[in-house]
């Protein structure tokens, strides 16, 4: 066995059963390693930044790292944006980054690079694969750190000569499990008094806290308290819709956001920070909460969000409190024109149950999401690094995640263009996605940006770097050139149907709705 | 003035008249500041790797920096491998990243990332500005750093604050011309008696030596001492073709490169180092030459070629001496099926003069550009830092800074798909820009690849990493999508035409080869 034969049969060994690929020179050991793998599963992104995002995809859909297979530092350096975006969503993934030989390295070829720096600022953990026969402890190290709660970014440096030695016959270590950790009681016992004084409260939840036992209990806690439930703008992962425990969305805007929050005397943040604005402007503030409102945490980003409620449950008295859950609302389908209500409630009209909608729409459906609360239960993504172009990959990881369910990836078109290629992979995978793209030829959100910042009315030159409509793109063409099947739509009623439609066969499609 | 405005006027005022442009909401600032000063041109790009890639065509065909503007440190990070094969190429660039305002920073918003860090690893000299009023200084420093010879690469991180923060009216350092340094005389003397012992020797040629003077001055101490003259598979830009000096071309694979460096005894370096083979192989060395080779170093990086050729003809006595220069070769219009050399046999007879041909064809055009030495003069760009996307990001750039030039770049089907938002961007502008895909389905350099690295043949799960073919991209939907002209063919005759053709009008077209 090789080095990088050890290096794959460690990851599958450890359950990393996924190799997001785009692989080069340097790396064919690796690809012939996982090519004779039936453990592994190798999927091509042309792209390196579908790679990264699909590998967050995956991770979100299924609380498990994937592994991804870059071609030295460009190759990293690709994958970074979507890297960043899946450390801020928590998300643990392994990344495997080919190099060149040691002997190699000190002749300064062209494709070197400074790897390690490149890796560090956006990995929890970076290290260079020093020899073959230690690159399986190397392996189930990054592993169990890519499994930690919150998820890890772990990046291990392959150099050609580790990966084409021999590595003998490596002891496998054991997997280890993640674990969370406990919150402390006098942090629970305070958090009860502050919910038993009866001043309003919002519980704010982030990660794990918004899906599964863990909001089951948060309902309760609501319920039992009279606190308010409340997400950040962006969440990870939120189970929502009919039957679920209805959680209310800070607003994105500044003073929206400062209205929202205004009048609440407790915030209380379960595996997430007070709310922060997304970016900063010349004459607002940064921390969003009102003045005179008291923060309290009650579960770390590390801790077990479910454990901490149930303690909190039995410090309330209220383990037998029923949560209140959303009721389902039959969602008339909208017709006329596309504008954010109507694609909204076609959208809620539209959801099969168990869908997952990866949602990175911007300025089309950021502020009338609400209005699919009472959707058939889903799953819903939001991009949480902010940087554009995590949707399609994203849908595309967690649709190989989740082969049984539709995934609806709804995006704008300056968004979708950082990293379309992902529609290819989507083609020769065959997954159930339907990649929506919210066609108004701008990168609309910056208009209303520009005058947020105070820089007044874009002129004409300005507006030539928002507006993206010289040349319009075709994505009806973009869709085919990539053997994805494509449609566009003009009306709200048109929108539905063809949701509807593509969510009765099997494979990806996009649907360009002309704004 | 505030401080994006005094950046922008202090680009302009030193000569960086271009900025290449993703722009988010954190630089919308700087954006009213590019629409407001009618001496900077801003170009659109859809993806950074379009913008870092245009920028080092800029300077490939100007010698002179262009500015770039990223959105945070993911837009940076997008950016970074064309940014890699810029800082290879010796490219210089000035790359403006935005970043959160100081007081917004410490919340540890979605979009914070550690900056310096991800840009340290790529750039020669990397700055925070840290006040509007000192932002003028800073840039000046940066251009100034950007165009040293070699070209660096210089990166400003620019915080909100500072740029909307008043700049004053700042007092505008001078621009500083860049100054190249005189080689060592001792070194002249020694290389010059090197020629003089009539033992057989390479001068290899890189960076600015294989064009203008001192391509010429190359030329007459090859035909004055017998030298040959060459270079290095890639390189940056070569001024080729009839009426110019040839230049031999070392071959990329390692065998061939040691056959033909067999019986050199001494290799002369100008503006580059020995050669070295591009990636490590189990059973191949790193250094290319020949065991007995001397290697003498005639000119450094930073040193002056023409300068250098002048003080040698001088110490032999030579300055009279006339170079020997490529004669025309009028290449019959080939016929029949595409292969490597019927491909080349038609750029031969189409390349039209003054054509700048930037090549990133891989497997289909890399053993066969010497078949091109005798086509009308034109220039001839290489992939130098190896991390594939460069080709048609560097056509866009070059094409803008070059526009009464046709430019045609050849890229195979997998490179272009890693930044092939460029076509967007060439469509808008209406580039001189032919773009030649040669389609054949395949990372089909990897085939070689993963053989020459001893991982033998590869199997059915280890091909489906390799091609590309399921599905096949339909490129003439590709261009049609961002609205280029395209043509599809299958001879030798028919890309021929398609080539006149398309120099015959303006504005971009792809051509799609079927191979």
């Amino acid at each position: 066995m090789n080095g990088a034969e050890s290096l794959v049969a460690t990851l599958v060994d450890q359950g990393v059963d996924i190799c997001f690929a785009n692989p080069g020179t340097s790396e064919m050991h690796f690809l012939a390693a996982l090519g004779n793998n039936p453990g592994m599963r190798s999927v091509l992104c042309l792209f390196e930044g579908v790679a990264t995002g699909a590998a967050d995809g995956w991770y979100r859909m299924r609380d498990e790292p994937a592994s991804t297979l870059l071609h030295l530092g460009p190759g990293l350096a690709n994958g970074l944006a979507n890297i960043h975006n899946a450390k801020r969503a928590s998300s643990g993934m392994v990344n495997i980054v080919g190099e060149h030989s040691s002997a190699h390295l000190r002749h300064d070829p062209p494709l070197t690079s400074d790897i390690e720096g490149l890796a560090r600022p956006l990995s929890h953990w970076v290290r260079r694969a020093e020899s073959a026969g230690a690159i399986a402890w190397d392996t189930a190290q990054a592993v169990a750190k890519a499994r930690e709660h919150p998820g890890q970014i772990a990046t291990l440096i392959l150099p050609g000569d580790t990966s084409w030695q021999d590595a003998g016959a490596p002891q496998l270590p054991r997997a280890v499990a993640a674990r969370r950790k406990a919150p402390a009681t006098e942090r629970i016992q305070h958090v009860a008094r502050v919910l038993q004084s009866g001043e309003p409260a919002l519980i704010i939840l982030g990660n794990k806290a918004t899906r599964g036992q863990a909001l089951l209990k948060a309902g309760q806690v609501a319920a039992a308290s009279g606190a308010r439930l409340g997400s950040q703008f962006f969440t990870a992962r939120i189970e929502r819709g009919a039957g679920r425990v209805p959680i209310e969305r800070i607003p994105y805007a500044v003073p929206q956001a400062q209205a929202f929050l205004k009048g609440i005397r407790h915030l209380i943040t379960v595996e997430t920070r007070e709310p922060v604005a997304f970016f900063a402007y010349p004459d607002k503030p940064s921390l969003l909460k009102h003045e005179g409102t008291l923060v309290h945490s009650l579960v770390e980003a590390d801790e077990d969000s479910e454990l901490a409620f149930d303690m909190l449950l039995e410090a309330l008295g209220a383990r037998s409190v029923a949560a209140r859950l959303q009721p389902r609302i039959e969602t008339p389908v909208p017709s006329g024109a596309l504008n954010p209500t109507t694609v909204a409630h076609a959208l809620a009209a539209a959801i099969p149950e168990g869908c997952i909608v990866v949602d990175e729409s911007l300025t089309t459906g950021r502020e009338s999401m609400g209005l699919t609360l009472g959707a058939l239960p889903h799953d819903l993504i939001n991009n949480m690094g902010g940087s554009i172009g995590y949707a399609t990959p994203v849908a595309t990881g967690a649709a190989l995640a989740c082969p049984d369910r539709r995934v609806l990836c709804m995006v704008g078109d300056g968004s979708a263009m950082y990293t379309i290629q992902s529609l290819w992979t989507q083609a020769r995978e065959g997954l159930n996605v339907t990649t929506i793209i919210f066609a108004n030829n701008s990168y609309a959100i910056l208009k209303a940006e520009y005058a947020n910042m105070g820089a007044g009315t874009p002129g004409e030159r300005a507006l030539s770097m928002i507006d993206i409509d010289r040349p319009r793109i075709d994505w009806l063409a973009m869709a085919k050139s990539m053997g994805v099947a494509a449609v566009a739509v003009e009306t709200a009623e048109g929108f539905h149907q063809a949701m509807v439609n593509s969510c009765r066969g099997a494979g990806p499609c996009l649907i360009e709705v002309r704004l």
